[in-house]
Protein backbone atom coordinates (compact mmCIF):
# COMPACT_ATOMS: atom_id res chain seq x y z
CA UNK A 1 0.00 0.00 0.00
CA UNK A 2 1.10 3.23 -0.86
CA UNK A 3 0.03 6.41 1.26
CA UNK A 4 -3.29 8.02 -0.47
CA UNK A 5 -4.31 4.71 -1.75
CA UNK A 6 -7.33 3.09 -0.91
CA UNK A 7 -7.93 0.15 0.63
CA UNK A 8 -9.98 -2.54 -0.82
CA UNK A 9 -13.09 -4.25 0.28
CA UNK A 10 -11.61 -7.59 0.54
CA UNK A 11 -7.89 -6.42 2.23
CA UNK A 12 -9.90 -4.87 4.56
CA UNK A 13 -11.95 -8.23 5.08
CA UNK A 14 -9.53 -10.23 5.49
CA UNK A 15 -6.87 -7.67 7.64
CA UNK A 16 -5.28 -9.69 10.60
CA UNK A 17 -3.12 -7.59 13.33
CA UNK A 18 -0.26 -9.81 14.78
CA UNK A 19 -0.63 -9.47 18.60
CA UNK A 20 1.68 -12.12 19.68
CA UNK A 21 4.71 -14.63 18.09
CA UNK A 22 7.39 -16.64 19.43
CA UNK A 23 10.49 -18.17 18.64
CA UNK A 24 8.65 -21.71 17.92
CA UNK A 25 6.50 -19.52 15.05
CA UNK A 26 3.02 -19.98 17.47
CA UNK A 27 1.64 -16.68 16.57
CA UNK A 28 -1.77 -15.17 17.74
CA UNK A 29 -3.87 -12.52 15.30
CA UNK A 30 -6.77 -10.37 15.54
CA UNK A 31 -9.10 -10.21 13.16
CA UNK A 32 -12.81 -8.92 12.76
CA UNK A 33 -15.20 -11.63 10.83
CA UNK A 34 -16.84 -9.07 8.25
CA UNK A 35 -20.01 -9.40 8.12
CA UNK A 36 -20.04 -8.16 4.25
CA UNK A 37 -18.26 -11.24 3.13
CA UNK A 38 -21.64 -14.05 4.27
CA UNK A 39 -24.40 -15.61 2.14
CA UNK A 40 -27.36 -14.96 4.52
CA UNK A 41 -25.30 -14.68 7.89
CA UNK A 42 -22.77 -17.54 7.28
CA UNK A 43 -19.11 -15.83 6.31
CA UNK A 44 -18.19 -17.51 2.99
CA UNK A 45 -15.43 -20.34 3.71
CA UNK A 46 -13.50 -19.02 0.99
CA UNK A 47 -12.98 -15.79 2.82
CA UNK A 48 -12.11 -17.59 5.81
CA UNK A 49 -9.86 -19.53 4.14
CA UNK A 50 -7.82 -16.59 2.58
CA UNK A 51 -7.95 -14.81 5.88
CA UNK A 52 -6.35 -17.57 7.72
CA UNK A 53 -3.61 -17.98 5.03
CA UNK A 54 -2.82 -14.21 5.72
CA UNK A 55 -2.23 -14.86 9.71
CA UNK A 56 -0.45 -18.21 8.34
CA UNK A 57 2.03 -16.35 6.16
CA UNK A 58 2.75 -13.67 8.73
CA UNK A 59 3.23 -16.22 11.65
CA UNK A 60 6.10 -17.81 8.70
CA UNK A 61 7.30 -14.24 7.93
CA UNK A 62 7.94 -13.77 11.41
CA UNK A 63 10.68 -16.23 11.91
CA UNK A 64 14.20 -15.83 10.01
CA UNK A 65 14.41 -17.92 7.13
CA UNK A 66 13.19 -17.91 3.27
CA UNK A 67 10.03 -15.68 1.72
CA UNK A 68 7.27 -17.62 1.76
CA UNK A 69 4.47 -15.64 1.14
CA UNK A 70 1.80 -17.26 -1.03
CA UNK A 71 -0.28 -20.54 0.33
CA UNK A 72 0.19 -23.04 -2.49
CA UNK A 73 -1.78 -25.47 -0.79
CA UNK A 74 -4.76 -25.29 2.12
CA UNK A 75 -7.46 -27.36 3.66
CA UNK A 76 -9.91 -25.81 6.03
CA UNK A 77 -12.26 -28.07 8.23
CA UNK A 78 -15.35 -25.95 9.32
CA UNK A 79 -16.54 -27.12 12.85
CA UNK A 80 -18.40 -24.10 12.60
CA UNK A 81 -19.49 -20.84 11.37
CA UNK A 82 -18.24 -17.95 13.03
CA UNK A 83 -20.34 -14.76 13.99
CA UNK A 84 -19.35 -11.80 12.39
CA UNK A 85 -16.65 -9.43 15.05
CA UNK A 86 -13.81 -10.06 16.53
CA UNK A 87 -12.09 -13.28 16.66
CA UNK A 88 -8.03 -14.98 16.47
CA UNK A 89 -6.10 -16.89 14.50
CA UNK A 90 -3.77 -19.45 16.39
CA UNK A 91 -0.80 -20.31 13.85
CA UNK A 92 1.74 -22.66 14.10
CA UNK A 93 4.78 -23.09 12.24
CA UNK A 94 5.49 -26.61 11.56
CA UNK A 95 8.60 -26.85 8.86
CA UNK A 96 10.42 -23.89 7.74
CA UNK A 97 11.99 -25.58 5.08
CA UNK A 98 13.73 -24.10 1.57
CA UNK A 99 11.29 -24.33 -0.97
CA UNK A 100 8.03 -24.48 1.43
CA UNK A 101 6.68 -24.18 4.74
CA UNK A 102 3.71 -25.70 6.48
CA UNK A 103 1.97 -24.12 9.02
CA UNK A 104 -1.56 -24.62 11.03
CA UNK A 105 -3.67 -22.26 11.82
CA UNK A 106 -6.74 -22.32 13.34
CA UNK A 107 -9.88 -19.63 13.47
CA UNK A 108 -11.14 -19.57 17.35
CA UNK A 109 -14.23 -17.40 18.48
CA UNK A 110 -15.65 -17.42 21.67
CA UNK A 111 -13.52 -19.86 23.16
CA UNK A 112 -14.92 -22.44 19.62
CA UNK A 113 -12.86 -23.57 16.97
CA UNK A 114 -14.31 -22.48 14.17
CA UNK A 115 -12.65 -22.99 11.17
CA UNK A 116 -9.51 -25.39 11.53
CA UNK A 117 -6.38 -25.40 8.04
CA UNK A 118 -3.30 -26.74 7.17
CA UNK A 119 -1.30 -24.68 4.45
CA UNK A 120 1.70 -25.56 2.72
CA UNK A 121 3.60 -21.99 1.76
CA UNK A 122 5.89 -21.07 -0.92
CA UNK A 123 6.51 -18.04 -3.40
CA UNK A 124 5.28 -17.96 -6.62
CA UNK A 125 7.23 -16.41 -9.23
CA UNK A 126 6.37 -14.07 -12.47
CA UNK A 127 8.30 -15.89 -14.67
CA UNK A 128 6.59 -19.60 -13.93
CA UNK A 129 5.41 -20.97 -16.75
CA UNK A 130 3.59 -24.37 -17.47
CA UNK A 131 5.27 -27.28 -18.40
CA UNK A 132 2.74 -30.10 -19.12
CA UNK A 133 -0.71 -30.14 -18.65
CA UNK A 134 -3.39 -28.29 -17.32
CA UNK A 135 -6.95 -28.20 -18.49
CA UNK A 136 -7.78 -25.30 -20.68
CA UNK A 137 -9.82 -22.19 -19.94
CA UNK A 138 -13.70 -22.76 -20.82
CA UNK A 139 -14.95 -19.78 -23.05
CA UNK A 140 -17.47 -17.64 -20.78
CA UNK A 141 -19.25 -14.99 -22.34
CA UNK A 142 -19.06 -11.17 -20.39
CA UNK A 143 -22.83 -10.44 -19.87
CA UNK A 144 -23.77 -6.99 -19.20
CA UNK A 145 -23.29 -5.75 -15.74
CA UNK A 146 -27.22 -6.24 -15.53
CA UNK A 147 -26.71 -9.67 -15.58
CA UNK A 148 -24.38 -10.18 -12.00
CA UNK A 149 -25.38 -12.23 -9.16
CA UNK A 150 -27.85 -9.92 -7.22
CA UNK A 151 -27.65 -9.76 -3.58
CA UNK A 152 -31.10 -10.58 -3.47
CA UNK A 153 -31.01 -14.49 -3.15
CA UNK A 154 -33.30 -16.84 -3.85
CA UNK A 155 -35.97 -17.15 -0.66
CA UNK A 156 -35.47 -13.77 0.54
CA UNK A 157 -31.97 -14.46 1.66
CA UNK A 158 -29.74 -11.66 1.84
CA UNK A 159 -26.18 -12.41 -0.23
CA UNK A 160 -24.34 -9.25 1.45
CA UNK A 161 -21.11 -10.86 -0.78
CA UNK A 162 -22.70 -9.89 -3.88
CA UNK A 163 -21.86 -6.66 -3.41
CA UNK A 164 -18.37 -6.74 -3.04
CA UNK A 165 -17.54 -9.64 -5.87
CA UNK A 166 -19.21 -9.24 -9.55
CA UNK A 167 -19.97 -13.05 -10.43
CA UNK A 168 -21.42 -12.75 -14.28
CA UNK A 169 -22.25 -16.88 -14.43
CA UNK A 170 -22.33 -17.75 -18.12
CA UNK A 171 -26.13 -18.39 -19.26
CA UNK A 172 -25.46 -21.70 -20.40
CA UNK A 173 -25.31 -22.68 -16.92
CA UNK A 174 -27.29 -19.84 -14.99
CA UNK A 175 -30.44 -22.21 -15.82
CA UNK A 176 -30.82 -22.85 -11.82
CA UNK A 177 -31.73 -19.08 -11.15
CA UNK A 178 -35.45 -19.59 -12.97
CA UNK A 179 -36.17 -23.07 -11.56
CA UNK A 180 -34.19 -24.66 -14.73
CA UNK A 181 -30.92 -26.19 -13.87
CA UNK A 182 -29.23 -27.89 -16.66
CA UNK A 183 -28.87 -31.10 -15.03
CA UNK A 184 -24.97 -31.11 -15.76
CA UNK A 185 -23.91 -29.93 -12.06
CA UNK A 186 -21.43 -27.38 -13.62
CA UNK A 187 -21.68 -23.63 -13.18
CA UNK A 188 -19.18 -21.31 -15.08
CA UNK A 189 -18.51 -17.91 -14.34
CA UNK A 190 -16.41 -14.81 -14.47
CA UNK A 191 -15.29 -13.41 -11.12
CA UNK A 192 -14.10 -9.64 -10.55
CA UNK A 193 -14.06 -7.86 -7.17
CA UNK A 194 -16.59 -5.06 -7.67
CA UNK A 195 -14.28 -2.49 -6.57
CA UNK A 196 -11.49 -3.44 -8.98
CA UNK A 197 -9.45 -4.83 -6.99
CA UNK A 198 -6.76 -7.32 -8.86
CA UNK A 199 -6.82 -10.77 -8.42
CA UNK A 200 -3.69 -11.98 -6.03
CA UNK A 201 -2.84 -15.63 -4.43
CA UNK A 202 -4.52 -14.82 -1.46
CA UNK A 203 -8.01 -13.75 -4.01
CA UNK A 204 -7.95 -17.12 -5.32
CA UNK A 205 -8.31 -18.80 -2.07
CA UNK A 206 -11.58 -17.19 -1.74
CA UNK A 207 -12.46 -17.51 -5.93
CA UNK A 208 -12.17 -21.28 -5.25
CA UNK A 209 -15.18 -20.82 -3.26
CA UNK A 210 -17.15 -18.10 -4.90
CA UNK A 211 -19.57 -20.03 -7.04
CA UNK A 212 -22.99 -21.43 -6.08
CA UNK A 213 -22.74 -24.78 -5.32
CA UNK A 214 -22.79 -26.84 -8.48
CA UNK A 215 -25.61 -29.19 -7.03
CA UNK A 216 -28.00 -26.24 -7.97
CA UNK A 217 -27.57 -27.15 -11.53
CA UNK A 218 -27.95 -30.72 -10.96
CA UNK A 219 -31.78 -29.86 -9.46
CA UNK A 220 -33.49 -31.98 -7.08
CA UNK A 221 -31.63 -30.88 -3.82
CA UNK A 222 -32.56 -28.71 -1.15
CA UNK A 223 -31.85 -26.37 0.97
CA UNK A 224 -27.54 -24.42 1.06
CA UNK A 225 -24.92 -27.15 0.85
CA UNK A 226 -22.44 -26.73 3.83
CA UNK A 227 -18.79 -26.98 3.36
CA UNK A 228 -17.43 -29.23 5.40
CA UNK A 229 -13.88 -29.24 4.05
CA UNK A 230 -12.17 -27.13 0.86
CA UNK A 231 -8.40 -27.75 -0.25
CA UNK A 232 -7.23 -25.04 -2.54
CA UNK A 233 -4.09 -25.50 -4.53
CA UNK A 234 -2.85 -22.36 -6.25
CA UNK A 235 -0.59 -22.86 -9.00
CA UNK A 236 0.33 -19.14 -10.11
CA UNK A 237 0.33 -15.65 -10.08
CA UNK A 238 -3.29 -14.22 -11.47
CA UNK A 239 -2.52 -11.73 -14.48
CA UNK A 240 -5.07 -9.04 -14.15
CA UNK A 241 -8.45 -9.30 -15.80
CA UNK A 242 -11.53 -11.12 -14.45
CA UNK A 243 -11.25 -14.67 -13.38
CA UNK A 244 -12.79 -17.81 -15.22
CA UNK A 245 -14.09 -19.69 -12.58
CA UNK A 246 -15.96 -23.41 -13.04
CA UNK A 247 -17.40 -25.90 -10.62
CA UNK A 248 -18.74 -29.34 -11.14
CA UNK A 249 -20.34 -31.46 -8.69
CA UNK A 250 -18.98 -35.34 -9.02
CA UNK A 251 -20.58 -37.99 -7.19
CA UNK A 252 -24.13 -36.81 -4.87
CA UNK A 253 -24.42 -40.03 -2.68
CA UNK A 254 -25.56 -40.38 1.01
CA UNK A 255 -25.59 -36.77 1.81
CA UNK A 256 -22.83 -35.56 1.05
CA UNK A 257 -21.00 -34.13 -2.89
CA UNK A 258 -17.91 -33.34 -3.79
CA UNK A 259 -17.44 -30.42 -6.01
CA UNK A 260 -13.75 -29.47 -8.31
CA UNK A 261 -13.56 -25.69 -8.86
CA UNK A 262 -10.90 -24.94 -11.25
CA UNK A 263 -9.84 -20.58 -11.65
CA UNK A 264 -8.14 -19.07 -14.86
CA UNK A 265 -6.75 -15.91 -14.98
CA UNK A 266 -6.95 -13.32 -17.43
CA UNK A 267 -4.49 -14.74 -19.92
CA UNK A 268 -6.10 -18.14 -19.76
CA UNK A 269 -3.84 -19.85 -17.89
CA UNK A 270 -4.79 -22.03 -14.62
CA UNK A 271 -4.08 -20.45 -11.65
CA UNK A 272 -6.45 -22.34 -8.74
CA UNK A 273 -7.27 -25.92 -8.35
CA UNK A 274 -9.96 -26.75 -5.61
CA UNK A 275 -11.97 -29.86 -4.10
CA UNK A 276 -14.50 -29.28 -1.61
CA UNK A 277 -16.73 -32.01 0.34
CA UNK A 278 -19.87 -30.77 1.43
CA UNK A 279 -23.79 -31.85 2.44
CA UNK A 280 -26.52 -31.81 0.54
CA UNK A 281 -29.87 -32.49 0.68
CA UNK A 282 -31.61 -34.22 -1.52
CA UNK A 283 -35.26 -34.18 -2.16
CA UNK A 284 -36.89 -37.47 -3.87
CA UNK A 285 -35.43 -39.30 -6.66
CA UNK A 286 -32.75 -37.91 -8.67
CA UNK A 287 -33.63 -35.30 -12.09
CA UNK A 288 -34.17 -37.50 -15.20
CA UNK B 1 -11.04 -59.78 15.31
CA UNK B 2 -12.08 -62.76 16.35
CA UNK B 3 -10.27 -65.25 18.45
CA UNK B 4 -7.63 -67.29 16.53
CA UNK B 5 -7.76 -64.92 13.93
CA UNK B 6 -5.05 -63.62 12.57
CA UNK B 7 -4.33 -59.83 12.10
CA UNK B 8 -3.42 -58.53 8.59
CA UNK B 9 -0.23 -56.73 8.38
CA UNK B 10 -2.35 -53.45 7.32
CA UNK B 11 -4.24 -53.65 10.34
CA UNK B 12 -0.90 -54.29 12.57
CA UNK B 13 1.07 -51.57 10.73
CA UNK B 14 -1.58 -48.75 11.55
CA UNK B 15 -2.41 -50.14 14.97
CA UNK B 16 -2.38 -47.51 17.52
CA UNK B 17 -2.47 -47.62 21.06
CA UNK B 18 -4.13 -45.22 23.26
CA UNK B 19 -2.05 -43.97 25.92
CA UNK B 20 -4.31 -40.89 27.51
CA UNK B 21 -7.34 -39.26 26.54
CA UNK B 22 -9.35 -36.27 28.20
CA UNK B 23 -12.99 -35.12 28.76
CA UNK B 24 -11.81 -32.04 25.95
CA UNK B 25 -10.98 -34.87 23.39
CA UNK B 26 -7.40 -34.45 23.74
CA UNK B 27 -5.96 -38.03 22.96
CA UNK B 28 -2.38 -39.49 22.35
CA UNK B 29 -1.60 -42.96 20.70
CA UNK B 30 1.67 -44.60 21.04
CA UNK B 31 2.29 -46.07 17.04
CA UNK B 32 4.83 -47.65 15.44
CA UNK B 33 5.81 -46.50 12.07
CA UNK B 34 6.36 -50.15 10.29
CA UNK B 35 9.46 -50.23 7.83
CA UNK B 36 7.53 -52.28 5.71
CA UNK B 37 5.01 -49.62 4.39
CA UNK B 38 7.77 -47.99 2.61
CA UNK B 39 8.93 -46.74 -0.73
CA UNK B 40 12.57 -46.63 -0.48
CA UNK B 41 13.36 -45.52 3.15
CA UNK B 42 10.13 -43.25 3.10
CA UNK B 43 6.95 -44.38 4.60
CA UNK B 44 4.38 -43.90 2.18
CA UNK B 45 1.90 -41.22 3.17
CA UNK B 46 -1.58 -42.85 2.68
CA UNK B 47 -0.04 -45.26 5.07
CA UNK B 48 0.63 -43.08 7.09
CA UNK B 49 -2.66 -41.29 6.58
CA UNK B 50 -4.82 -44.23 7.96
CA UNK B 51 -2.54 -44.67 10.81
CA UNK B 52 -3.59 -41.14 11.53
CA UNK B 53 -7.26 -41.38 10.82
CA UNK B 54 -7.24 -44.66 13.61
CA UNK B 55 -6.07 -42.87 15.96
CA UNK B 56 -8.30 -39.67 15.19
CA UNK B 57 -11.66 -41.93 15.25
CA UNK B 58 -10.12 -43.44 18.30
CA UNK B 59 -10.32 -40.20 19.99
CA UNK B 60 -13.65 -39.49 19.04
CA UNK B 61 -14.91 -42.44 20.08
CA UNK B 62 -13.66 -41.91 23.64
CA UNK B 63 -16.25 -39.26 24.08
CA UNK B 64 -19.92 -39.45 24.72
CA UNK B 65 -21.32 -39.12 21.23
CA UNK B 66 -22.56 -40.66 17.77
CA UNK B 67 -20.67 -43.30 16.42
CA UNK B 68 -18.46 -41.92 14.01
CA UNK B 69 -15.83 -44.18 12.74
CA UNK B 70 -15.09 -43.66 9.25
CA UNK B 71 -13.25 -40.26 7.93
CA UNK B 72 -15.31 -38.93 5.17
CA UNK B 73 -12.57 -36.86 4.52
CA UNK B 74 -8.93 -36.16 5.42
CA UNK B 75 -5.79 -33.96 4.42
CA UNK B 76 -2.28 -34.75 5.46
CA UNK B 77 0.40 -31.88 5.38
CA UNK B 78 3.92 -33.91 5.21
CA UNK B 79 6.03 -31.65 6.66
CA UNK B 80 9.31 -34.39 6.92
CA UNK B 81 8.76 -38.09 6.77
CA UNK B 82 8.77 -39.90 10.03
CA UNK B 83 11.82 -43.12 10.09
CA UNK B 84 10.29 -46.72 10.73
CA UNK B 85 9.76 -47.25 15.02
CA UNK B 86 7.96 -45.46 17.79
CA UNK B 87 6.00 -42.47 17.30
CA UNK B 88 2.77 -40.67 18.64
CA UNK B 89 0.01 -39.04 17.19
CA UNK B 90 -1.94 -36.23 19.26
CA UNK B 91 -5.63 -35.66 18.28
CA UNK B 92 -8.01 -33.05 19.16
CA UNK B 93 -11.55 -33.65 18.83
CA UNK B 94 -12.75 -30.47 17.02
CA UNK B 95 -16.28 -30.96 16.84
CA UNK B 96 -18.69 -33.57 17.70
CA UNK B 97 -22.27 -33.04 15.05
CA UNK B 98 -24.94 -35.14 14.78
CA UNK B 99 -23.91 -36.49 11.46
CA UNK B 100 -20.08 -35.54 11.52
CA UNK B 101 -17.08 -35.14 13.65
CA UNK B 102 -14.14 -33.42 13.22
CA UNK B 103 -10.77 -33.86 14.40
CA UNK B 104 -7.08 -32.25 14.10
CA UNK B 105 -4.42 -35.29 14.44
CA UNK B 106 -0.39 -35.32 14.36
CA UNK B 107 2.26 -37.57 14.11
CA UNK B 108 4.97 -36.72 16.07
CA UNK B 109 8.38 -38.34 16.35
CA UNK B 110 11.80 -37.18 18.26
CA UNK B 111 9.62 -33.97 19.11
CA UNK B 112 8.99 -32.83 15.72
CA UNK B 113 5.59 -32.89 13.91
CA UNK B 114 5.94 -34.97 10.71
CA UNK B 115 2.01 -35.26 9.73
CA UNK B 116 -0.51 -33.14 10.23
CA UNK B 117 -3.99 -34.10 9.52
CA UNK B 118 -7.47 -32.44 9.30
CA UNK B 119 -10.39 -34.95 9.52
CA UNK B 120 -14.20 -35.05 8.77
CA UNK B 121 -15.81 -38.47 10.53
CA UNK B 122 -18.95 -39.96 10.14
CA UNK B 123 -20.31 -43.46 9.24
CA UNK B 124 -20.89 -44.76 6.02
CA UNK B 125 -23.49 -47.05 5.72
CA UNK B 126 -24.08 -50.39 3.90
CA UNK B 127 -27.35 -49.84 2.10
CA UNK B 128 -26.25 -45.97 0.82
CA UNK B 129 -26.52 -45.85 -3.35
CA UNK B 130 -25.61 -43.22 -5.48
CA UNK B 131 -27.88 -40.35 -6.22
CA UNK B 132 -26.16 -38.81 -9.01
CA UNK B 133 -22.95 -38.46 -10.83
CA UNK B 134 -19.51 -39.96 -9.77
CA UNK B 135 -17.26 -41.25 -12.75
CA UNK B 136 -17.51 -44.69 -14.22
CA UNK B 137 -15.13 -47.26 -13.60
CA UNK B 138 -12.61 -47.90 -15.94
CA UNK B 139 -12.14 -51.11 -17.69
CA UNK B 140 -8.94 -52.79 -16.42
CA UNK B 141 -7.80 -55.95 -17.62
CA UNK B 142 -6.88 -58.34 -14.68
CA UNK B 143 -3.11 -59.21 -15.66
CA UNK B 144 -1.28 -62.57 -14.47
CA UNK B 145 0.15 -62.50 -11.06
CA UNK B 146 3.46 -61.93 -12.63
CA UNK B 147 2.71 -58.59 -13.77
CA UNK B 148 2.17 -57.06 -10.44
CA UNK B 149 5.12 -54.33 -9.31
CA UNK B 150 7.81 -55.47 -7.91
CA UNK B 151 9.76 -54.97 -4.55
CA UNK B 152 12.53 -54.16 -6.80
CA UNK B 153 12.33 -50.98 -8.04
CA UNK B 154 13.60 -49.06 -10.95
CA UNK B 155 17.52 -47.90 -9.91
CA UNK B 156 17.95 -50.07 -7.51
CA UNK B 157 15.48 -49.02 -4.97
CA UNK B 158 13.67 -51.40 -2.73
CA UNK B 159 10.00 -50.96 -2.22
CA UNK B 160 9.03 -53.00 0.64
CA UNK B 161 5.41 -51.88 0.39
CA UNK B 162 5.39 -53.88 -2.93
CA UNK B 163 5.50 -56.86 -0.44
CA UNK B 164 2.33 -56.43 1.16
CA UNK B 165 -0.05 -54.89 -1.93
CA UNK B 166 -0.56 -56.40 -4.94
CA UNK B 167 -0.90 -53.84 -7.64
CA UNK B 168 -1.48 -54.96 -11.61
CA UNK B 169 -0.94 -52.12 -13.66
CA UNK B 170 -2.85 -51.60 -16.95
CA UNK B 171 -0.42 -52.74 -19.38
CA UNK B 172 -1.51 -50.54 -21.16
CA UNK B 173 -0.32 -47.31 -18.39
CA UNK B 174 2.55 -49.62 -17.64
CA UNK B 175 5.02 -48.26 -20.80
CA UNK B 176 7.15 -45.79 -18.25
CA UNK B 177 8.08 -48.92 -16.47
CA UNK B 178 10.20 -49.80 -19.64
CA UNK B 179 10.93 -46.46 -20.39
CA UNK B 180 8.02 -45.99 -22.77
CA UNK B 181 5.54 -43.34 -21.20
CA UNK B 182 2.50 -43.24 -23.14
CA UNK B 183 2.13 -38.56 -22.40
CA UNK B 184 -1.19 -39.22 -21.40
CA UNK B 185 -0.43 -38.87 -17.15
CA UNK B 186 -2.72 -41.46 -16.32
CA UNK B 187 -2.09 -44.82 -14.29
CA UNK B 188 -4.76 -47.64 -13.86
CA UNK B 189 -4.72 -50.33 -11.83
CA UNK B 190 -6.08 -53.48 -9.73
CA UNK B 191 -5.06 -53.09 -6.25
CA UNK B 192 -5.49 -56.15 -3.57
CA UNK B 193 -3.67 -56.59 -0.57
CA UNK B 194 -0.88 -59.39 -1.03
CA UNK B 195 -2.41 -61.48 2.33
CA UNK B 196 -6.22 -60.89 1.00
CA UNK B 197 -6.89 -58.66 3.75
CA UNK B 198 -10.61 -56.92 2.48
CA UNK B 199 -11.00 -53.30 1.08
CA UNK B 200 -12.92 -50.74 3.89
CA UNK B 201 -12.39 -47.19 4.48
CA UNK B 202 -9.66 -47.16 6.30
CA UNK B 203 -7.65 -48.69 3.28
CA UNK B 204 -9.21 -46.59 1.06
CA UNK B 205 -7.03 -43.75 2.79
CA UNK B 206 -3.47 -45.64 1.86
CA UNK B 207 -5.57 -46.74 -1.88
CA UNK B 208 -5.74 -42.94 -2.92
CA UNK B 209 -2.06 -42.86 -2.48
CA UNK B 210 -0.94 -46.51 -3.62
CA UNK B 211 0.00 -45.78 -7.28
CA UNK B 212 3.31 -44.36 -8.61
CA UNK B 213 3.27 -40.87 -9.45
CA UNK B 214 1.32 -39.88 -12.43
CA UNK B 215 3.78 -37.89 -14.46
CA UNK B 216 5.83 -41.12 -14.61
CA UNK B 217 3.71 -41.33 -17.30
CA UNK B 218 4.26 -38.11 -18.74
CA UNK B 219 7.74 -38.53 -19.15
CA UNK B 220 10.69 -36.13 -19.06
CA UNK B 221 10.33 -35.78 -14.78
CA UNK B 222 13.13 -37.20 -12.51
CA UNK B 223 13.32 -38.72 -9.69
CA UNK B 224 10.64 -39.12 -7.28
CA UNK B 225 7.65 -36.75 -6.63
CA UNK B 226 7.07 -36.07 -2.69
CA UNK B 227 3.66 -35.46 -1.62
CA UNK B 228 3.13 -32.48 -0.19
CA UNK B 229 -0.58 -32.28 1.04
CA UNK B 230 -2.93 -35.37 0.38
CA UNK B 231 -6.14 -34.80 0.67
CA UNK B 232 -9.13 -37.87 0.44
CA UNK B 233 -12.86 -38.36 0.25
CA UNK B 234 -14.30 -41.97 1.42
CA UNK B 235 -17.78 -41.88 -0.27
CA UNK B 236 -19.01 -45.48 0.55
CA UNK B 237 -18.33 -48.68 2.42
CA UNK B 238 -16.16 -50.71 -0.44
CA UNK B 239 -17.40 -54.06 -1.63
CA UNK B 240 -15.29 -57.03 -1.29
CA UNK B 241 -12.63 -57.78 -4.34
CA UNK B 242 -9.67 -55.95 -5.87
CA UNK B 243 -10.36 -52.30 -6.31
CA UNK B 244 -9.99 -50.67 -9.45
CA UNK B 245 -7.34 -47.44 -8.75
CA UNK B 246 -6.80 -44.18 -11.35
CA UNK B 247 -4.03 -41.42 -11.19
CA UNK B 248 -3.94 -38.45 -13.45
CA UNK B 249 -1.83 -35.87 -13.60
CA UNK B 250 -2.66 -32.64 -14.08
CA UNK B 251 -0.68 -29.37 -14.46
CA UNK B 252 3.22 -29.68 -14.00
CA UNK B 253 4.38 -25.66 -13.59
CA UNK B 254 6.67 -24.39 -11.36
CA UNK B 255 8.26 -27.89 -9.65
CA UNK B 256 4.87 -28.52 -8.79
CA UNK B 257 2.03 -31.31 -9.80
CA UNK B 258 -1.32 -31.96 -8.72
CA UNK B 259 -2.50 -34.88 -9.15
CA UNK B 260 -6.53 -36.41 -8.98
CA UNK B 261 -7.10 -40.39 -8.00
CA UNK B 262 -10.39 -42.53 -8.15
CA UNK B 263 -11.08 -45.64 -6.53
CA UNK B 264 -14.10 -47.85 -7.63
CA UNK B 265 -14.67 -51.01 -5.53
CA UNK B 266 -15.27 -54.78 -7.28
CA UNK B 267 -18.93 -53.69 -7.82
CA UNK B 268 -17.53 -50.54 -9.94
CA UNK B 269 -19.17 -47.99 -7.20
CA UNK B 270 -16.95 -44.94 -6.71
CA UNK B 271 -16.10 -45.20 -2.94
CA UNK B 272 -12.51 -42.90 -2.89
CA UNK B 273 -11.55 -39.63 -4.57
CA UNK B 274 -8.06 -37.70 -3.88
CA UNK B 275 -5.54 -34.75 -5.13
CA UNK B 276 -2.86 -34.00 -4.11
CA UNK B 277 -0.06 -31.39 -4.56
CA UNK B 278 3.34 -32.70 -4.85
CA UNK B 279 6.77 -32.04 -5.99
CA UNK B 280 8.46 -32.96 -9.38
CA UNK B 281 11.96 -31.89 -10.82
CA UNK B 282 11.83 -31.46 -14.61
CA UNK B 283 14.67 -32.22 -16.64
CA UNK B 284 14.71 -30.68 -19.73
CA UNK B 285 11.73 -29.72 -22.60
CA UNK B 286 8.37 -31.47 -21.76
CA UNK B 287 8.09 -34.78 -23.48
CA UNK B 288 6.48 -33.99 -27.48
Amino acid sequence: MHEGEEMHEFDRATAVRRRTVDDDGHAVHDVEVDAGWSIGDKPNGGYLLATVARAAADAAAAIEGPDHPHALAATAAYAAPPKPGPAEIRSEVLRRGRGTSQVRARLVQDGAVRVDATLTLGRLRPDATPWWGGAPAPEVPDVPRERRTPADGPGGVHLPIMERVDIRLDPETAGFTVGRPSGAGELRALLRFADGRAPDPLALLYAVDALPPAPFDVGGTAGWVPTMSLTAYVRALPADGPLVVRQRAGLIEAGTVDEVCEVWDGRGRLVAQATQLAGVRTAGPPPA
